[in-house]
């Protein structure tokens, strides 16, 4: 959820607090804050059916009056008699509402192609990391010794790190190669698997595809070699794929570990264990404050399955946000009233000004001597890693602060840009990145790298 | 969030699919469910002015129309504006939007007379349950030896009791004397105390205020003889409050554990350890689809504190959620357009039909010689006493059922009516209740009452 490091990192959205160093005031109207994974902070504005349909759901009026279109009106009809008593007001099944973790499922089968999928097997739960940290707690035991190990790999989406930690489990880093755009290399693999030996007991292997923060799509291939590399040391694979619909690579694809895993084919088929990951908060819909995610189990032991079931018996997902996952994953078809305007927003608008950031991010980083940006192929971010002077190492030391949180306070002070310091998310000793939302309207984001590029300008000549 | 007991006890809304026993079939048309603390599901409209701010706020188009009072529409205006990016679709601080919390704080400063009360020391969660469980985290070492105890009342809100044993605590009992009202005994919690040695390490003492399953609302009296006896014992208090909005009894009066704890004064004002939770579910919201909860807490160990952040912080409240809170801390006032029909619905229409509820259920209830129902004060139950003849008891023990789960299967196969048995909650050894919501438009309370009356004759004469 990105939003662990404001801890560590005060910011006063209003008014940047700290003053580092220059002591030099640049003049900004406000500050943009793409330091979350969060498009409608970033300015991304939400689909209009979707926002349609729960308003209707909230406030029956709506129906009567001409406002909505006939195919809002009937979503919204069919979805309320999901609902008990006919009201998102009241409590669902503690796994979520039948009819949607039928169309859930649904989904997940044309997605991979045919391969089954069922609902029973399906959890969907307030956020996806709310799944995620639940499953975790079967993983984990937090009083064993040698201490239960995941392997993550380097850079990590932060709120993993915490509720790892949290739950007393040690997290065995493997690191991506970002020579190579991220890479996942099977030694490295190996070698984080190896460094865990006398320290932790790895029992679980956590990816992210496409990348948070770094930017990349794991292909085919390279998922196959993970899947056969968990069942050799039978490790439980946790595949956070909650950016799956966030792929922008000319030649990447996604591919879902559930779908990778079948056409591997028995035996690993019946027996690697998986729980994939995903959610309403990222992509075209973007709606994180919903809180709506889900996970789906895959080979799990029934034992398993009902220790599961208990921990998901004490919450539901939000009435609205199940709702609008049905919508996610049942869109405007042609020939419904809404679909011409959906289909604008889904195959015009956003991937247009999405490559075009795109573009623009690769372009403008890496004209910069000291800064270099890999590839983008998907998820939300850019990465990219920064090469500082030792005179600006030295002053951030001097500081208390890790050099690139020491660059990213400055930026905000001075540019008014709020981005994240890659500190956060893990990097390889002795280097520094940045992370920030690509998920912007194209003209912030011009704005955002005309204040980058003229605030690094400047640092660099400052402690050249 | 009474939901759990579904899981043990299976039911098919549409078509009851157990038959035992009779094979006789009454007709009805629909089934009733009022198992659950489900205001909506049990028929119950919504508040509009909450609906219709919410819409406002996910379609903002409804603020340009003349649909929606103008009061209406500031006030999304407004809530609007505490979102990141001005949208409810985006993320905010894991705690809750900042305003919000301070809307909060200060209305339970003005609910304890002036009592101070500081925004910092409130999390706002989805669901008040998922505030407690995560209260009960911190309290509960689940590897303890012995084992983390925590004293709760006999009958217990059945989520609680799943929450305790997840977690691997021991839950201790302690009974309410339902002859006096469901009266909490100083005598019973020292007897209870006392049981636990040898057994488990006392931490906690759980009070639910007003009542679920059982309807009592704890006089000042016993809050604060509950307070020095945790006090001297050293027990955290865990006050569960969702039910603070729902006092029906003439005599009875809402005092919060807080307020009652400050009245005491120092030291023990300073010192005993207190989390109090309360809901957007329950009260005349009645919104249990957005999950929206929150606990305040007192006199904690700034350690403590730090711990209980970092469980809060890998989920927040889903904004809809916080917006509606606001609403429920602020309502209309004298003046608002608004207000005329929120002052009919809140000081006429509910209390009225609520009243109307409750005498009847009593009256009802009470005619018979084997049902027996103490003065309904408050919460959002009745929890009545049913005397079983022994036939009806050892039909139940030949299908391997309790008494009171045999008779409320029954009760749903014939008469389309279902209520929860009290085996869910805990009961003394031998003694059989039976708990249904009284939260229901009064029509919908005659038809129970006929159904059930009705039932229970043919019931009794059948096992007599
Ligand atoms: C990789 C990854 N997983 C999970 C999440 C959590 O998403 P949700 O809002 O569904 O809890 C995020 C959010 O940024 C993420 O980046
Ligand atoms: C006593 C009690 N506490 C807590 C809850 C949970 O409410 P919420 O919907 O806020 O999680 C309930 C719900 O029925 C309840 O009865």
């Amino acid at each position: 959820m990105e939003r662990q490091w404001r801890g560590k990192f005060p910011v006063n959205r209003r008014k940047p607090a700290v003053e580092l160093g220059s002591g030099v005031r640049k003049s900004y109207r406000e500050v943009i804050d793409v330091s979350w994974g969060d498009p409608h902070r970033a300015g991304v504005k939400p689909l209009s059916f979707v926002r349609q349909v729960l308003a209707a759901c909230l406030y029956s009026e709506l129906m009567d009056g001409d406002k909505l279109m006939v195919d809002v009106k009937q979503r919204a009809q069919r979805l309320l008699g999901t609902c008990a008593g006919g009201s998102v007001g009241s409590y669902c099944a503690t796994a979520g509402i039948p009819q949607t973790l039928q169309s859930v499922s649904q989904y997940i089968m044309r997605r991979d192609g045919g391969v089954p999928c069922h609902p029973e097997n399906i959890y969907i739960s307030p956020g996806s990391q709310w799944a995620l940290t639940n499953i975790l707690k079967v993983l984990v035991n937090s009083e064993a010794s040698p201490r239960t190990g995941v392997l993550i790999p380097v850079p990590c989406h932060s709120t993993t790190i915490i509720s790892l930690t949290t739950l007393g489990a040690v997290a065995v880093p493997y690191y991506l190669r970002e020579e190579r755009g991220w890479a996942l290399e099977m030694e490295e693999l190996q070698r984080a698997l190896d460094s865990a030996k006398g320290v932790c007991n790895p029992v679980a292997l956590y990816m992210i595809n496409p990348g948070n923060p770094a930017g990349y799509v794991q292909s085919r291939k390279s998922i196959q070699e993970v899947i056969r590399f968990a069942a050799e040391k039978k490790l439980f694979l946790l595949a956070d794929e909650v950016f799956q619909d966030c792929v922008y690579g000319k030649e990447s694809e996604f591919v879902s570990y559930k779908r990778a895993l079948a056409e591997i084919g028995a035996p690993l088929s019946d027996s690697v264990e998986l729980a994939s990951f995903h959610t309403a908060s990222k992509g075209l819909m973007g709606e994180c404050g919903l809180r709506t995610g889900y996970v789906e189990l895959v080979n799990l032991d029934p034992a398993v399955m009902k220790h599961i079931n208990n921990l998901f018996s004490t919450n539901s997902c939000p009435i609205l946000g199940q709702i609008a996952l049905d919508v996610m994953v049942n869109p405007p078809q042609p020939g419904d009233p809404s679909y011409p305007l959906y289909l604008k927003v889904r195959h015009f608008y956003l991937p247009a000004s999405l490559a075009q950031n795109v573009r623009r991010v690769e372009e403008v980083i890496n004209s910069f001597p000291d800064f270099s940006c890999q590839p983008l192929e998907g998820g939300a971010f850019a990465f990219p890693r920064l090469f500082l002077p030792p005179k600006a190492i030295e002053r951030a030391k001097e500081a208390g602060l890790q050099p690139d949180t020491f660059y990213c306070l400055r930026l905000l002070e001075e540019a008014g840009v709020l981005f994240s310091p890659g500190t956060e998310y893990g990097q390889k000793e002795g280097t520094y990145h940045i992370r920030f939302c690509i998920m912007t309207p194209s003209d912030t984001m011009e704005e955002i790298l005309r204040r980058l590029s003229a605030f690094h300008e400047q640092f660099m000549k400052e402690f050249s």
